[in-house]
């Protein structure tokens, strides 16, 4: 199947799994539900989540439990979108041609639907035993997963080290050492969870892990390329809004980036080569994040 | 044993515990560390994980679990208390006598630490069964009771009701719902946290929440009484902080609030009587909690 068709596939029934899992804005206190929605519904590719799709195939995976696990990676996404726009930290104006959170719910609102929406995404994992008969065990290793990808080593670390490195000037190690947590530790989470539901081999989730941390860093890569080279309209968020920060573009030219970036798509595609046609749509998606222009 | 001299040896271990889970200050990224441990040892008065150790007696239930749920719960607290004192928030200056942890580390790093604790309660509790062979089925139910404290039920619902109540005038039923919330939530998932650990049957679990549910209701009117009638200094907190904000005072004299306080804690002092001398510290916490003057 066409990557094109396989992802509007896809996320309508992300999006209709976002839309059980998310409480109704009609419920008390609703400005803070149609915070938590806001964000999560504005439209996003849904990379990480088709990936977690696509990956449970592979490995022939029931695909409710998987759905619910790309859902709760899905939230977590948003919660950091939440936070990384806020004025104290990226001050950013928009996010997916749409005003950023804050400035539709006020700063207050926004942080306590970021809090709502990791909450929810660990609610929505512990879920899976009672409504979906998932084995305690699977449930337990996910959590652990949530934790390494939002803490110290994920999210919160990467962040960290991103407002700290403001106005200095990186090395190139330090730049890889805050991606690999900002971008990378939920790319990874979200491949290993997807294992995890579909009981994949240690074997299996070695691979899984070397196709995942190439991508999470070759999307990194064309985000920062995009970043110089994109309008505002076509990107959707705020162009050049990193231009006094060090980037992978600030260590080469634009198209020494792009080589990068299309040498990290290679590694993850052969990570998943052993797989033959069964990787096919993790193939596409690979090259999909390569040339990706928003 | 009198209530101050078991709480004085509780803290100790709580706070050990604490200093056990929480990461290193000199472990990257650093400042994030400290923010999150800034807080965390403030030198709070422990009342919730004090009431779990005091129930976990009552159920001869071993106290390495309960002191680590204990240490989630309190991490959690930290938390919200970051949160509540941001500027977008109560723009709280003092907590606990000390500087807000955002003016000291920046809102920044403080939304973060806030996040990171809130991941951090989570860990500790799911790695119960690899650390300490909690049974599965326990820590599924614990963490349940975390994602109801921390949600629209809880903490985050809590919070924003207040948020969207001030300069209105609100009627006591809406108070209650706030406060059963921001206070209430958290200290009745203390509760059924240390019985789910002590293998308590439903019927205790009642009883602890009767008891659990009505002392968190006293404990906040008592901190809206001592907002009026305390000292800046003893109370170390921005006091009269809530004079703009409807308050259970606000619908009574303090005298009388005072009387529904101690109405509160005779209930919860009847919801453990069955336990008899077992649950005398818990008779003293709740009477503690009444007499408290900061």
């Amino acid at each position: 199947m066409k990557l094109d068709e396989y992802m509007f596939q896809k996320v309508i029934i992300i999006e209709d799994e976002l839309e059980r899992l998310l409480p109704d804005e009609e419920i008390q206190p609703s400005t803070l539900h149609e915070s938590m929605r806001y964000t999560t519904f504005l439209g996003g590719k849904r990379i990480r989540p088709v990936m977690m799709l696509a990956i449970g195939e592979i490995f022939k995976a029931e695909t409710a439990p998987i759905l619910t696990g790309a859902a709760a990676i899905e939230m977590l996404h948003s919660s950091s979108l939440i936070l990384d726009d806020l004025p104290c930290m990226d001050d950013a104006t928009l996010r997916r041609g749409q005003k950023t959170n804050h400035l539709i719910f006020g700063e207050d609102i926004a942080i306590l639907a970021g809090f709502g929406l990791m909450n929810l995404a660990f609610k929505a994992v512990n879920d899976l035993h009672k409504e979906q008969s998932v084995p305690l065990k699977r449930i337990v290793e996910v959590v652990q997963q949530l934790n390494y990808a939002i803490g110290t080593e994920g999210l919160i670390g990467g962040q960290t080290m991103d407002l700290e490195g403001e106005g200095k000037t990186l090395t190139f190690k330090d730049l890889e050492f805050i991606h690999s947590r900002k971008t990378g530790a939920l790319f990874n989470a979200a491949g290993q969870i997807a294992c995890i539901l579909s009981g994949a081999s240690d074997k299996d989730r070695t691979a899984i892990e070397l196709y995942t941390k190439n991508l999470g860093l070759a999307f990194q890569v064309v985000d920062d390329v995009l970043d110089v080279t994109a309008d505002e309209k076509v990107l959707g968020k705020d162009a050049e809004k990193d231009t006094d920060k060090t980037t992978f573009v600030s260590f080469s030219s634009i198209d020494e980036a792009k080589k990068v970036a299309e040498e990290l798509v290679e590694f993850s595609i052969e990570a998943v080569q052993r797989y033959g046609k069964k990787a096919d749509i993790l193939v596409q998606l690979a090259n999909f994040v390569k040339d990706r222009e928003m």
